[in-house]
């Protein structure tokens, strides 16, 4: 499977995205903030979500260049969720760089990192809102998004605490695991796609499809991660195998295995979940017994189930070039661990 | 001075603003979520933003009602703030309850407190932009209050920033201080009182006057409250004098305090300024020198300029009930302090 991301119609837009944000992110009342802010915006990220607004704003209606600014609006809320999710998650490292809360050249004192972290996330958090203001389009569309946008932000918020609660419990199913990545990471991709076509004035159904669309493809493009979090070249992915066994992270992996391993490998299992000193080897053993279960390829399958409806999906919109990226994109997401 | 909080009409709009956030903030998708957000908008408070809010708007216009929503848009963003201020601050109690994060029985782990609280800060900012969709005006006025609100928390964390900051200097001048608290404290009030003109369809002249009558009787606010904790009773402020001085503030007092006073004097201040192992002893001594240096007085007369400079605002809105009590508002303010 091609890497999608080097297509001309993808690195096209993905520029003018990476243009607008330098510019967006280049003024500020106060230095000090404003260059926290840039950091994780200007360390990387393929800024799917902006470049995913674009795509069925064009779909539907040639709207993507109006679309653009929602795109970035979502891209620095995602920007803050990351922000204050390393902090939750005690991460040390993000696009290769130091989290902000991490990094002893910003201030020595820990304290002080972890209020700057908190404080840069707000500032993002409002910088989007801020930025969906000034969307070209109706006023009545920019109160549409600011609804739907406030609402994704506290779904976000809600999926980040189940995420942080289920990591206490054994019992998660899968249905709780779903619902949480939904929240987590889904509404975001289906605010995106569905703000798209919004703003390219398109037909409810038409709306209603691509939320679908992007609900469906943000839970494959999330059990992909949990995947790649497991068998990813760190190299290429920039952090270390199984961080997320580290921090106890309930994946749809590790709900599958929870449920189905011997009771000797859900010992193992259990030995290393949520333990931040498990060794590299200890790690590695788990990822075995994951495989072992059948747990991983479990999980493949579901991804591709969510993205064969996510496809279905695009049927209701305009037969076009961006559909087939779009359609593309389905697949890439979840095969982009092969 | 009387306390305006008991006037009738003040009474009678808080009780309004009481029911509304009783009944929004009742239902959640995720109970564990919900109950923190719940905590420090039921633990009290004094409403004073959506009060404002609907103040102004009744003066132009008898929209008070219309108004109402945004106030608490308003002051749910505030709780927000404060949720995450806390944290910054490393306080232990708010309106005589225990904060989220210092809170062990919400959760034995700290890590897990801290994370909570983080994220319960983001959901109450969420909510409050989503409140802010609902509002009862037009879709131009929404956008108009999205823009504001949006500027406005980005202010309060470029404010927050420097506030963090200025503690580790000692050469703050008082227009940086003024400078901080505009941001940090005033543009709420601010956005509070222009909104409210806004949503009653007042004049751009009227709009105006109202916001900068909000920005300077936050200043004021906020001297006055710098006051308090130096000379207020701990037993009605429910914490304990010179919190602000442990903390290393860079109020208006210890600016004037750090160029107007002896060397001997400065010396004292300095070693119990940030000082969070400072005794009851220690922190009287300081006080007694911010009496000696004459920063108290000073500040006070500072903040009486600020509400004098308000009431001006005041002479171009319609002379009514609610103008009178905004006006009292501007004097009660810095007053409560006696």
């Amino acid at each position: 499977m091609n890497d999608i991301s080097d297509l001309p119609e993808i690195v096209e837009r993905r520029e003018k995205v990476e243009k607008a944000i330098k510019e967006i992110l280049s003024h500020g009342e106060y230095e000090p903030l404003l260059r926290g802010m840039q950091r994780y915006p200007f360390a990387g990220g393929k800024r799917w979500r902006p470049v995913f607004a674009m795509l069925t704003a064009d779909c539907v209606a040639g709207a993507g260049e109006k679309a653009m600014l929602f795109g970035i609006a979502l891209e620095l809320i995602h920007n803050f969720t990351l922000v204050h999710d390393d902090i939750m998650d005690m991460a040390e490292t993000r696009r290769k760089i130091k989290c902000i809360h991490a990094d002893k050249t910003i201030h020595p004192d820990e304290h002080y990192r972890l209020a700057y972290a908190i404080d840069v996330g707000d500032a993002l958090f409002a910088k989007g809102f801020e930025i969906l203001g000034n969307v070209d389009a109706s006023d009545a569309i920019v109160r549409r998004l600011l609804k739907e946008t406030a609402k994704m932000v506290l779904g976000i918020a809600e999926g980040q605490q189940m995420d942080m609660d289920f990591a206490q419990r054994y019992n998660i199913s899968e249905e709780e695991y779903l619902k949480m990545i939904e929240k987590k990471t889904a509404l975001m991709f289906r605010t995106a796609a569905m703000g798209g076509a919004i703003i390219a004035d398109g037909t409810e159904r038409q709306i209603e499809s691509c939320a679908e669309f992007g609900t469906l493809v943000g839970i494959g493009f999330q059990i992909a991660d949990d995947i790649i979090d497991l068998l990813g070249n760190p190299e290429i992915t920039g952090k270390a195998r199984g961080g997320d066994i580290k921090e106890g992270k309930r994946t749809l992996i590790v709900v599958h295995a929870l449920a189905n391993a011997s009771e000797s490998q859900r010992k193992k299992i259990v030995s290393v979940l949520g333990n931040r000193f498990a060794t590299p080897e200890e790690i590695e053993e788990s990822i075995e017994i994951l495989k072992n279960t059948g747990s991983i390829k479990y999980a493949e399958k579901v991804a591709v189930e969510f993205s064969l409806r996510a496809k279905e999906c695009l049927k209701v919109l305009p037969n076009n070039r961006e559909r087939e990226i779009l359609n593309m994109f389905a697949d890439f997401m979840v095969h982009r661990i092969k």
